[in-house]
């Protein structure tokens, strides 16, 4: 649908049929356009997504009038996959590309961005009938995303998640991006996938420090969003960090509720129009700290980053006597069963910790939105957070951080 | 508005109200996001736009809550109008930040993006309330356009063209790009501004060369939309390029006839998912030729370019029998008129032609949509056009150019 309406009303006739008279304005030579953009994608659970079986959701769905793929796949995936994924596209008569990605925070960078971009225009794939597949972990989703959305200003992709991360977040997400000036996601853009395949069965080749990365968003989502969630993790959590998530009545529950918990997220809110995001849990001082860690100190992953970002938000709504020391410690309890770290030197700098909260309101345009927890499953957001909460968290951490080393 | 849904009947209880049954599939496990973007912008023609009068545009319409503004301008047009800018920024109480762009189609690359972005990182403007102003020709509008979309993935921005181009084309449009691997605008994104500003006065002193460049644009429109502006060209238009567009009675009604057509062709298509595009006219041959002619023969601009590009698609049309003689010789005769030159070797190459019908093919996905002139102010799309129409174009030209310089 779209309609554009003119301020003056000295319109030539045959022009009328084009413009309607706008009357909100008294400025003379007035166009305002309006338009909206319809976006649909599809979010498919498939097991063993490379088996013969599933021909039908790639040829159906992802148009059958072209032959060529361009597989774009993470290094260490096509090391365990490669094979699988060769014969399943030679069986089905399509011709592939594959461009091998060596993923890293360090990578996610413009230059990567190009090394795709150039690949797809030597393949000369056609505009609107070849899509590309993106398979691997939320790094290479999000650099493969901006790539398929600036060539000629958007080509198709699908994507193909293969950590816990991708499977809860960057799978569901149309979020694209790159790190650049020394600062996380940067540079992106909103891009849906034309459809988004979960397959749990990648899991079980992910090591177990990866699974955990997982935890930390699946975690970040329930504390704001989902008691029974939250539950869920703290029952079966171990277990499933165990057997890869390859208890597969339990793994799908813990999955599919996290998607239905993001998408109710972010559906509603896909260009982010509003700035106060409940998924922003756990991703308030963590970017900047993060980016910083790999500079000095102990480098932190963003799932390492997300889960003391979480701990920190906890313990300042638990000081503010906003979330229960019951609840706290509940959270706290699950975050040390999941063998994740609540402890960074980094997250100890009122400095850093500061320094974060000046970036987040820039990006949260002129307020910190910060969301902290009220009780399991329910969140608030907050705009009133001082140097002292801070310092007081951070003094609690240090105590229990002397106390947890003896 | 937004909604998704879900394709499994066993949703447990308290998921319910998040999603729907979902009938239009026997896939299990499957989720349909679906969402709609509205866009909304304005195009507004003012007259001298930094004199006081208009502070109200700027205020009301562009955030009145910071007074901070990065200024991206053309380095030229900042020697021209740079102090009458400062002037009234000064007296409005905003703070600026200028960044002078060199701008060519040899700049317009990811360095130049990179540059800008840097910028705008190094301010670290609001996300939202800090709107970033583009002053230029269609080059610099094509960049900072991307920039913005860019950052943060996507912060606001004010068009403001400066050149007849800029005017009635890239000030109206909402695509932003950069040249990339040896092609035109093969990078970019959909994104509008949130306002546009139309001001005529820039172009007193704009070098005649360019008025004739906007005068392609014009005319392309024309020729495949709307007869009454070609007779407006023809009758007027060699008194505007003496004047620049100052007879702003004229001007005017050249320049809003331009801008209405265009935005009857953009708008209901503003995401080109529709890929038979009219204002494709005179954009099928030229990307290619105008490329390659920076690397050999003599440089073509974009304007320049196009309008081969339209002369030599009136060729063909015409000797296929769908434009008619008559009329041919009338567009033919009013390229001339403008001083706008129908000869360039590149153009008399099959080879290249026959290269950038290919080209073209790719990036409307498999079809040519060439969009032929069937009579003055109106246009078909053919997908039959053979090296034959091509060579039979070429040797008419030849000829024709061999009776021009005796």
């Amino acid at each position: 649908m779209s309609n554009f309406c003119r301020g003056t009303a000295h319109l030539n006739n045959d022009l009328k049929g084009i413009a309607e008279a706008f009357n909100m304005t008294n400025i003379k030579n007035l166009w305002r356009f309006k338009s909206q953009l319809s976006v649909e994608y599809e979010v498919i659970k498939i097991t063993h997504l490379f088996s013969k079986d599933w021909h039908e959701i790639f040829t159906g769905r992802t148009h059958q009038d072209s032959a060529r793929r361009l597989i774009i796949i993470d290094k260490k995936i096509d090391t365990l996959y490669g094979d699988d994924i060769r014969t399943f596209f030679d069986n089905a008569g399509i011709k592939t590309y594959f461009l091998l990605i060596e993923c890293s925070e360090k990578n996610k960078n413009i230059q990567t961005v190009i090394h795709i971009l150039q690949q797809i225009n030597d393949i000369s794939l056609l505009r609107r009938s070849e899509p590309i597949f993106a398979i691997g972990g939320g790094i290479l989703l999000d650099i493969v995303g901006l790539a398929a959305s600036l060539y000629r200003r958007g080509v198709p992709y699908i994507r193909i998640p293969t950590t816990l991360v991708g499977l809860v977040d960057a799978g569901i997400s149309v979020k694209t991006g790159i790190n650049c000036f020394q600062q996380r996601n940067r540079i992106g853009t909103y891009y849906p996938p034309i459809v988004s395949l979960i397959d749990i069965s990648f899991l079980k080749t992910l090591p177990t420090n990866e699974i955990k990365k997982g935890f930390s968003e699946i975690l970040k989502l329930a504390i704001v969003t989902d008691k029974t969630l939250f539950d869920l993790v703290d029952e079966h959590g171990l277990a499933l960090l165990e057997n890869k998530f390859q208890d597969i009545n339990i793994a799908d529950k813990i999955i599919e509720r996290s998607i239905m918990q993001m998408a109710k997220q972010l559906n509603p809110n896909l260009w982010e129009q509003n700035l106060c995001r409940l998924v922003d849990f756990g991703h308030s001082f963590s970017p900047l700290i993060e980016m910083q860690s790999h500079k000095n100190g102990i480098p932190l992953s963003h799932g390492e980053a997300v889960i003391l970002d979480v701990y920190l938000s906890c313990l300042i709504s638990k000081n503010r006597g906003i979330l229960s020391d019951k609840e706290f410690i509940k959270i706290s309890t699950l975050i040390d069963k999941l063998g994740l770290n609540k402890y960074h030197p980094l997250f100890l700098y009122l400095k850093y910790l500061q320094k974060a909260l000046d970036e987040i309101i820039v990006h949260r345009n002129g307020l910190q939105n910060l969301p902290l927890p009220t009780r399991i499953g329910s969140a608030e957001f907050y705009n009133d957070i001082k140097a002292n909460d801070l310092e007081q968290a951070i003094k609690h951490t240090q105590l229990k951080k002397r106390v947890c080393i003896k």
